[in-house]
Formats: C-alpha cells, structure tokens, sequence
C-alpha cells in the first residue's frame, strides 16, 4: 500500500471547479459565532462540490482572515451568498424547490440514520445553527424536516463544522450512491 | 415543531457515562499537530460513546488549555492513552482484536461509502494522520483497510476534525443501525 502523490489526486483547478457541475445541496449558516466553523463549511462544500453556502446574520463572511487560514482557500471557489435575515435565506431556498432541513434537536426530529431521501432527485438546504442557541426559532415553521445526530455522552452536541460534515455526508452519499 | 429543552436531551452524567457500555470503536490520533482537532476529537468521541481515544506522538494530550475548550469538558469523560509510537498503539488494537482503519488516499483505499462492515460485530480502531503528511509510512503495512472520503473539489482534503467526524460517523451507523 503506498500514499497517493498530489498529481495522483486530480485536484480540479479553480477554473475547472467553477465550470463543473455541482451537487444539488446547500449548505445555510445561520448566525454562527466563529468564523473558524465558517472557513471549515467552505472546505466541506469544496470537497463534495456543493451548490453554494449562505452566509446569514451574524455569520462571518469571506474577505476574512480567519475564513481564508481554515478554508484553505476554499472561500475563493465556493459560491456563496450574505442574507442579513436567515428566513430570506430559507424562503428562497423554499422558492427554488429545495427541500430544506434543519440539523437541531426537536420534538419532531428525524434521526439522521432513518431519514430516506427520494434517491438521486431532490435538492436539499440543510440548516446549521448557532453554536448556542441553535437554529432561529423563526425558522421552525419554514422547514420540511429537523435531523438530529443521535448522542450517546454527556454532552449532546458536537462541534459545527463536525455537525455539518456528518449530515453533509448522509445526504449526499444518500444522493450520489443510493441504489434508485 | 419546538426545540427540546436541555432536561429533554437526557444527557448522561460524568458518572453514568463512565459506567455505560461504550460502542467498539477506537480513534487513534497519529501525530496531530492543532490541539483544537484533538479535543473536537474527544467531543465526537463522547458524543457516539466511543471506547477510547489513543493519543500518538506529537499530538497533544489532556490536561492542555485549547483541548479543555474545544472538548468543552469531554477530555474529562472519555478515556484515553497516550503512545509515543503509533506504531504500538496500532500494535496493541490489533493484538486486542480490533479490525485498523486507516483514513487515507492510498492506491489500495476503498471508498467511505462502499466499505462493508460485519454488521453489530467487529471492533474497530480508526487512525487520523497529521494535518499535512497524513498518517505514519510506517503503519501503513499494518492497516486492515485504509478508506478515503470522495473528493470533487480543489483541495481534496477535509479539516481533520471533519474527517473524524464523518469516519466515525459512517462505521458507527453501518454498525449500530445496518441489519444484521
């Protein structure tokens, strides 16, 4: 077994990755505090060629130093988009026929394991909230389902940029490779 | 839809966690330089009440400021070992009968998404490599599979956090949720 050298990874160049069809999820930051989580949302969507990320509220957004150093330069091939008010962001997500999912703890939350998407056909927003507070509370009503990570310890939340890697990773390994 | 309360999450305390069966799963940190992924390391660990987390070379262990803080208390929870050699911490997983994984772009990696498990029985211990050289040559000849995580963008590389993350995520829910 031998490591695989940078040529052999067939990195797309910034051009190439700006021409290249994208996967048909978006990734919605509503009112996160670092912009350490922010850079590492980029980097995600970067390596599973996401739509485009919105950046809502009080959420960091790129020129930013911070953004740039966790990104690794992955601010700079993203799409993204700022809303001052997360429900903007979600309505026109909503507008444009995606269905949108809110990571957060509910009382009508689906465990991550068990939510089925319709394979290879939909389009997903999925919602990441505030390392605190959590989603907007305002939001609620607009979404189509709450996912939540299924925890085991004492603490019951994960770090953002895990959370959102994890539920990035469900839905799109659904998306790409479910059987139809 | 309404957000749970902190009552409702039924979080387990320090010492029913402890006593808990944990899930056979085993993170081994393999010279990792960012304190901060260490202790995201153990937030995810705690969060799926993993068996343990083994600590390699460079990588920091507890008690350490930065770890503390972005464990937010989980160093205190989840069991650990600290190994100057990964080598021997492999070593030892495989000798306790652990199946080792190792997260990396080799020419024998199998991809996240088709890597089978044998579901409710193995035991496994995943090994996340530094932040640049990824994991150590010399345990290369000692991995039963390495996986790696699809990548279509341009840096082909994920925060180490996140790999934790979604690695862990996606043995643990083949093992815990797959049919047997």
């Amino acid at each position: 077994m031998r490591k695989l050298s940078l040529k052999e990874l067939n990195r797309l160049s910034p051009k190439d990755y700006e021409i290249r069809e994208k996967h048909p999820i978006i990734i919605i930051l509503d009112n996160i505090r670092s912009a350490h989580n922010v850079g590492s949302a980029f980097r995600t969507a970067d390596a599973f060629a996401l739509e485009k990320i919105l950046l809502c509220g009080i959420t960091a957004k790129p020129p930013h130093r911070e953004i740039l150093k966790t990104a690794i330069g992955a601010s700079k091939t993203v799409g993204w988009q700022y809303f001052e008010n997360v429900v903007d962001a979600v309505r026109q997500c909503k507008e444009q026929g995606y269905i949108i999912l809110g990571a957060e703890q509910t009382d009508k939350s689906l465990f991550l394991q068990n939510y089925e998407i319709d394979g290879g056909k939909g389009k997903y927003a999925i919602v990441m909230g505030n390392e605190v507070k959590g989603i907007s509370e305002e939001i609620l009503p607009l979404l189509d389902h709450c996912l939540e990570i299924p925890q085991f310890g004492t603490k019951h939340s994960l770090n953002v940029s895990v959370a959102t890697g994890i539920i990035v990773w469900d839905i799109f390994s659904k998306l790409k490779y479910k059987d139809v």
